[in-house]
């Protein structure tokens, strides 16, 4: 029965797409940690005795750079989780699931590169569009499951 | 298949409240945005150079406000929309249904109203009432998968 | 149909890991919030005019702590609770399904008690093992899905 569920076009789009959105988020979690160490800037006290290092409260820009990226995500990424399934199983057509999945993914991705690089105002219009895709979602599906 | 399950109650109340909680979600990150651009108060310095302006480290405790409101969203609304499922599959009952899922999307967004205009307590009761019924619900759920 | 759905061995699984994992995070407020109590630093103005205490903008590391612990469980669990759903779901195996998700669920119960209390290296060591055992159900997923 469960296979039978991923069967479904939407269904199966949403998977991917939503395996690929977690890929990204851990990505930023990697970037976070890999400039933590390069830049030698940490979070919690422990950190830094643990790197034989004393402790600092710098912060680093680019840092908290990808902490906004990162955060911006947990925003963004994590509702479109619990939406794009309702909209998937409220009866969404093939083209409307490619169209909502696929360009949310895209949108996401760059915006992560584009915030990553500083590059404005191209960074909001990979998070509107995102945002715009996530309330048609919504629209489309209580709308199905409503009327 | 996947009409069949959003036509049981519990779970296609269950979709009308997330979808909700997510638009509710949407709406702090608009007030935080036009809060931004009318308060003139940015995160990014590229941000700043894109409206022209010189790059300012301040705060603005209204800003700081909705930011805190989305965090707590994330919190506690995010965990619901996982628990919330698991409760409807396990057998909740109609009346358990409605009482969890209409309860926990009216306190949050009271919570969001009391929390953007400052009201205390009522902004921790409301944080209260949607901690309690997602506890009954991990509880409840726990119950029947286990037993 | 719904009953059908945890009656299988991954997604009952799941559904008790992700009632756990919850219950853990929502300790992690109460920590906060009992803390927050207990050295009367609050985040809004109007919670101290509540408590009958001047403002006050300092910041206190124990809640400092707690809330870092609880934005990694939500950088971290919440992905968890999107991704192990789609594991279960794309054929995974009761072995699979055991290991990932009762491993995934020490590690971050682990991962806040290191991190309450400071213990390094083993907060990264658990934090690494719940990113890896993230991924691999990613990767295992995708090819599932997509073979």
């Amino acid at each position: 029965m469960q296979q039978e569920l991923l069967a479904s076009l939407p269904l199966r789009l949403y998977a991917i797409c939503a395996l690929l959105l977690a890929l990204k988020m851990m990505a930023v979690a990697l970037a976070t940690g890999s400039l933590r160490m390069r830049r030698r800037v940490f979070a919690s006290p422990e950190d830094y005795r643990f790197q034989g290092l004393d402790a600092s409260a710098q912060r680093d820009p680019a840092i908290e750079r990808a902490r906004r990226a990162h955060r911006n995500d947990l925003e963004n990424v994590l509702p479109f989780l619990a939406v794009a399934p309702l909209y998937a199983l409220s009866g969404a057509s093939d083209a409307g699931a490619w169209l909502c999945f696929a360009g949310f993914t895209t949108a996401r991705i760059l915006h992560t590169i584009f915030y990553l690089t500083g590059a404005m105002p191209h960074r909001t219009v990979a998070y509107a569009i995102g945002f715009f895709l996530t309330l048609w979602m919504i629209v489309s599906s209580a709308w199905s499951l409503l009327r």
